[in-house]
């Protein structure tokens, strides 16, 4: 891999005169252009800001960050198959309710969302559309034996794929930085512009949504139609998600508003047909039938901390409009999930995906993952995650959505040992993929580190899909398109991912050959 | 007027959820869109953000004030006439020298940039083109005699005319608001597409920027080709001026560099044949030629404390670049040259603009204004300053640029009393204009401040000169548009109106007929 050699003088090293050149630009460039969060409150207090006016530059890397072409390619021409694989499984409900079933005693979550599905069910759906705004997240790979290079799944988000809004403001602000000479000309033959690529996330993740609000159809209560964002509330990175609503409003016309979901019940309610009716707060005399919900909560039990929040799910579920995602498509998400379509010889992809060739593209991009349960495949796991000497190879993920819990290499034998074992089916196994070392500068609360960095490749995929009505109408997908990039970068001594959890910066590709 | 009936009604009041949601709306959109500030240092002290990366939405209004369609229209006709009369203004020397004469020994600012004029023009000057980026500022004036309303002139901004980056966002987020229903539809008769004007200021003044460097030619020197702005720093109205930046560089693709005042003589040179030299600190192998040098500082004796500013003035002024403005230019936009025009039965209007028709419409936008000197209408000013009873009517402005000293009303008289009365032809004495009471809210800091405002329209003006070379050739206007307006908007208990300065807001034009 050429980025294995260039990695030495890459990113350049830079005079006092040129970091500060390249720093005023990206400090003044992100703010103009809204690649921004709100403060971290150990950066501005509450008390300092009550009404919450400060915003900062999101956390980003000074350079674009150095990308195999093959693997960037790779990852982007994969995309339509995993939204192929994702809505078939959450069009499987009996295939769900196997996985399901294996975690439901470990996971209340998960035990939890399932509840939700099987009142709803026994009720009847009444929407059979559901939209996929997914993410699937790789590292580059390098295998030992074949000295190729290749991209390996971290993990598939179908719910509250984030900063796909900020994803195009980064690699426009990397391409004008280039363009303005801010990148010192020892660079010149790494950094250009044929190299850089744009992410088109906040426009065609937009454009999801203004699909399924379309597929919809007109509103059956004569009132005006409209999408929420079904949101947690104070959220720092907002203004990734109002780029969408943006996007959503210029691009398509399609007005959304902004739910925190701990209002839900107050601020909606379905109707005797369950078209799903809002009252804006601000706006008590004007009601909106909603098309589409867009979680961007709801992925964590932390969203819901009261008994409420599970009523409030069941009855955004059960509601007419699409969800994005539906709560079988949340569920789909599970690295249960991941983890038994990656056992080798997993019987299940094909299942899914019937195309041999997709298929086996498909699997090329799974890392092995074992289960930590009594089948002999666990058994096998359990060995190697409780001897300190192979434990060093894997990462232990829980099963839910939402990253923040992972347990790496070392400290997986005593996190065990402080588990029951009945608990263990509640993780999985993974191996740690093995990117090659790359560096890179990352500015943080105005504060820049530089060191060898870590980047994953996220790629968004729009999916909207009609569900069956059973054995002979498996349902089908009405439209399914990639839908951009994003490359998170972190510091390769911190052992997870989240950006805006301050452990990454958002990043875009220097593709290399 | 239309809108004195409406303003008892307006703007409309907000329940509390209202409230919120169109200051939510605001405070995102702002960020989101680079309708933004660096915070005053009373919000966010340096030690708390040493390198300056917090920034927070501009003061703005909450809604667009009410203007009357009629005085918007004219401001926009009349600015291509008045680009025509200051850039005959900054050409005739001769006349420029009279009015510098009478300031001269009580205005060391004056007389300093004068002195570099006679020290170029000693030299000779090589570049006979001159760039205005020109704002005319007036009020809504309620003329008692005739009930009809029309603009009055508060001051004409010939260097560093701002907010036009700001104001263009402005507009947009106030019809943003609009189209997503966050204004009340009490006001919907009222605030409604098409009496929103969207400001073009921020493209237009760019290509204005863009005009001056095709005009320059090709490099003489063989080396690339750039626009300087020259800054103060810090500056926390940075984005205003980044934005026309960035437009200058994507609408026309001329790249352009930021250089702080004061380091105008570490970071450029001019080279035999004058043509200036700037090599950028963050690149010092490489050198750009100089097309055009737009000042957003210079404009007070504030940005030159030092000998050497001066210093740095001439070696500017002397340079081939083409000056945004000239020292002359400069010194066309004194508040003496205004009230030399605007005295009443002036002869000069009429020397620099020889088309009758032309010159009544400016003369109709001109407020009473009267000299400080011992003249005959001097005399009759001072009876008028210095008596509390008639000095209510007036303000008095020192006669340079810059704003934030003026003297109103009831201050004159113990101001002049403190004042040596060799001093006094330093000021100038203007009549109040009366506009009709109007009321909107303000956020700054995010506080909202209600109340009675009062609104300055803003005509920004793009002018492209030759100067003549004598007697026989008065040059000529290459270039001449109108570009865009701005609202400013204080509270009426104010009587300072910058924004930056703290005492005002950035807003739109709501017209009503």
């Amino acid at each position: 891999m050429a980025a294995a050699v260039k990695h030495a003088e890459y990113p350049p090293d830079l005079s006092p005169e040129e970091q500060q050149y390249l720093l005023t630009n990206i400090k003044d460039w992100s703010i103009a252009h809204g690649l921004a969060v709100r403060p971290a409150p150990s950066f501005v207090s509450q008390a300092q800001d009550p009404s919450g006016v400060l915003a900062t530059t999101a956390p980003i890397t000074l350079f674009p960050s150095l990308f195999p072409r093959s693997c960037f390619e790779q990852g982007l021409a994969i995309q339509n198959a995993y939204n192929e694989l994702y809505s078939a499984i959450a069009r499987d409900e009996e295939w769900l309710k196997g996985i399901v079933e294996e975690l439901i005693h470990v996971d209340d979550f998960v035990e939890r969302l399932w509840n939700v599905h099987l009142e709803v069910k026994k009720e009847g759906y009444v929407q059979d559309l559901s939209l996929g705004l997914f993410r699937s997240d790789y590292m580059v790979h390098s295998d030992q034996s074949s000295h190729s290079l290749g991209i390996k799944q971290v993990e598939f988000n179908t719910i509250a794929s984030s900063f796909g809004g900020l994803s195009s403001r980064v690699s426009s602000m990397h391409r004008h930085l280039l363009y303005i000479d801010a990148y010192p000309s020892s660079s010149s033959s790494i950094i250009k512009a044929d190299a850089l690529r744009q992410s088109k996330a906040t426009s065609s993740l937009a454009l999801g949504l203004a699909a399924a609000h379309s597929a919809y159809g007109s509103s059956r209560t004569g009132l005006p139609l409209c999408v929420l964002f079904v949101v947690q509330d104070p959220e720092r990175n907002v203004f990734d998600q109002r780029h969408l609503q943006y996007a959503l409003l210029e691009e398509s016309g399609v007005h959304a508003f902004r739910l925190p979901f701990h209002q839900t019940l107050s601020d909606t309610k379905a109707d005797l047909d369950r078209n799903l009716l809002y009252t804006p707060p601000s706006s008590p005399s004007t009601t909106y039938e909603v098309t589409t919900i867009y979680f961007r909560a709801g992925y964590s039990p932390d969203d819901h901390p009261r008994e409420e929040d599970w009523t409030a799910r069941v009855h955004l579920e059960r509601s007419r409009a699409i969800k994005c995602p539906s709560i079988l498509t949340q569920l789909a998400g599970c690295k249960k999930v991941q983890q038994v379509l990656a056992t080798p010889h997993s019987p299940h992809l094909r299942r899914f995906l019937p195309d041999e060739t997709l298929a086996s593209r498909v699997l090329e991009t799974f890392a092995p993952i074992y289960p930590l349960d009594e089948s002999k495949a666990g058994q096998e796991a359990r060995n190697l995650a409780t001897n300190p000497d192979s434990a060093c190879k894997y990462v232990l993920k829980p099963q839910r959505e939402g990253g923040g819990n992972n347990i790496y290499r070392k400290a997986i034998p005593n996190f065990l040992k402080g588990l029951p074992q009945t608990h263990w089916p509640a993780y999985i196994l993974m191996e740690m993929i093995e990117p090659p070392p790359l560096r890179n500068a990352i500015l943080r609360n105005g504060e820049v580190q530089r060191g060898g960095v870590i980047s994953e490749l996220g790629v968004y995929g729009v999916c909207l899909w009609r569900k069956g009505s059973g054995e002979s109408d498996k349902g089908e997908v009405l439209q399914n398109w990639e839908a951009g990039y994003l490359l998170r970068t972190k510091g390769d001594q911190s052992e997870e991912g989240g950006v805006a959890a301050g452990f990454g910066a958002v990043d875009s590709c220097c593709l290399v050959d």
